[in-house]
């Protein structure tokens, strides 16, 4: 008997309202990245949150590098999930590789969606001609390769630089504990699955209001790709937020849960 | 019998030339920092390397918070290197605090200078009413705060974030090193010195060619800053690196290399 989508992404309902709103974590966290904005999220309106398949308490049996070697089949995850909890017109928060996600999940399927809200999201992670993604060819490898000889230390050294909260020490020491939970070779095949994707020529097919809301000093998403996504999604809109570093919902909660509130809530 | 500023900062002159390249390292290292950059410039030219009072192997004794609780003192330090050796017209690389320190000097004494070169420097690093520093208040209170609780565990965090290369782990552990050689009560008072300082103002003054060379994902210089100096110095131009974090000399020593060699060489 197959597995039901809610229960293998170990998905929560919370709050009550006529508005869902989905919040998707990045790659490193899982769900609980999001405690900070849930409470005001699910005082005013319901509020889905879950764990990709490979992290937090998914179902681990359902991983295998071939299924998830693109964010498609997340994408698809996504729309399952979706479809079982019968659930329309949803705003939709993704962190990081949850962005791209989102964005092809509302793609195919435009009506489970009213609104996007892109958190640190890339289409590109790895530089190209004429397009600044923040990552070249050796820069990948290298993390790669430190991934691979050392998943634990290249945590505890890739968290501060993440997180980039000089001043919030706790803030690193919480991304890498949450990076070091992962199975290693799952997480050196996510980052490859994420950092290797090119969802650029997607963009364009999102007919879904978007906000686009980036960090400063985020060493994964350097501000011209917010402004990229700006420029290519059609209905978008680029804020760029008084945070820094990679995980803006932990280092700027209140500003990020503002932002999802006033979204959600206009015209 | 008063000590010679060239013994005071552990100065050291190498190369030759007709041009003299003075290269005055930041906060939290010492001439040590220019390691990548010296063989080559040396090759075509005399180089000028020390360290400021309180790095390095400077003269500690010549240290004191009273005379170091600006950024001037250090500017007059090296206004009197420059005359003890009798140099003028030098090219002078400052990087981080060291950006701001010539400013002062060149706009102090205009016949030692024919160029200057910043290097991840900013005029503030506190955000302003209007003005983009990148830090707030609580920011640099937590940042005192942990420095003081804890220098070396401060240390080691603040490093890989400063660095911002998370495929070059060996930038985070040297930034770390040198950090920590510092005697704690001097790092905190510098650091303070340094994030403290504002000297948007002088800016205008600066009457010396200047090319602003500014890194991306830089936690201490958000590239509003680079364009900042750039608009305020009147002949200035920004150069925006292909390089993260607050040590491009380390992270792309060639492109720095190769930056301030076609700079000096300019007409």
């Amino acid at each position: 008997m197959a597995i039901r989508p809610s229960q293998r992404n170990n998905t929560r309902l919370v709050g009550a309202g006529d508005t869902t709103i989905v919040l998707a974590h990045g790659f490193g966290t899982d769900q609980t990245a999001w405690r900070n904005q849930e409470p005001a999220l699910a005082a005013r309106h319901r509020v889905l949150l879950f764990d990709h398949v490979g992290a937090g308490h998914s179902d681990l049996s359902a991983y295998s590098p071939r299924r998830y070697g693109s964010l498609r089949s997340y994408a698809l995850d996504l729309l399952h999930l979706l479809e079982e909890l019968t659930l329309e017109h949803v705003i939709y928060v993704g962190h990081s590789m949850s962005g791209m996600i989102g964005v092809l999940a509302a793609i195919e399927e435009p009506r489970r969606f009213r609104k996007l809200i892109l958190l640190g999201a890339s289409p590109r992670y790895l530089d190209d001609e004429g397009y600044v993604g923040g990552f070249k060819r050796e820069d990948l490898d290298g993390l790669y390769e430190a991934m691979q000889s050392n998943f634990h230390a290249w945590a505890s050294g890739f968290a501060p630089i993440a997180t980039a909260n000089p001043d919030k020490p706790d803030l690193a020491r919480d991304f890498a504990q949450t990076l070091a939970a992962l199975r290693p070779d799952i997480g050196l095949h996510v980052a490859r699955t994420t950092f290797e994707s090119d969802h650029r020529r997607d963009l364009p097919a999102l007919q879904i209001p978007t906000l686009v809301l980036q960090s400063q000093a985020d060493i994964a998403v350097p501000v011209e790709v917010g402004a990229y996504l700006a420029r290519h999604i059609p209905r978008a809109e680029l804020q760029v937020l008084d945070a820094t570093g990679h995980l803006p919902h932990w280092s700027a909660p209140e500003r990020v849960t503002n932002e999802i509130l006033s979204f959600a809530a206009s015209p």
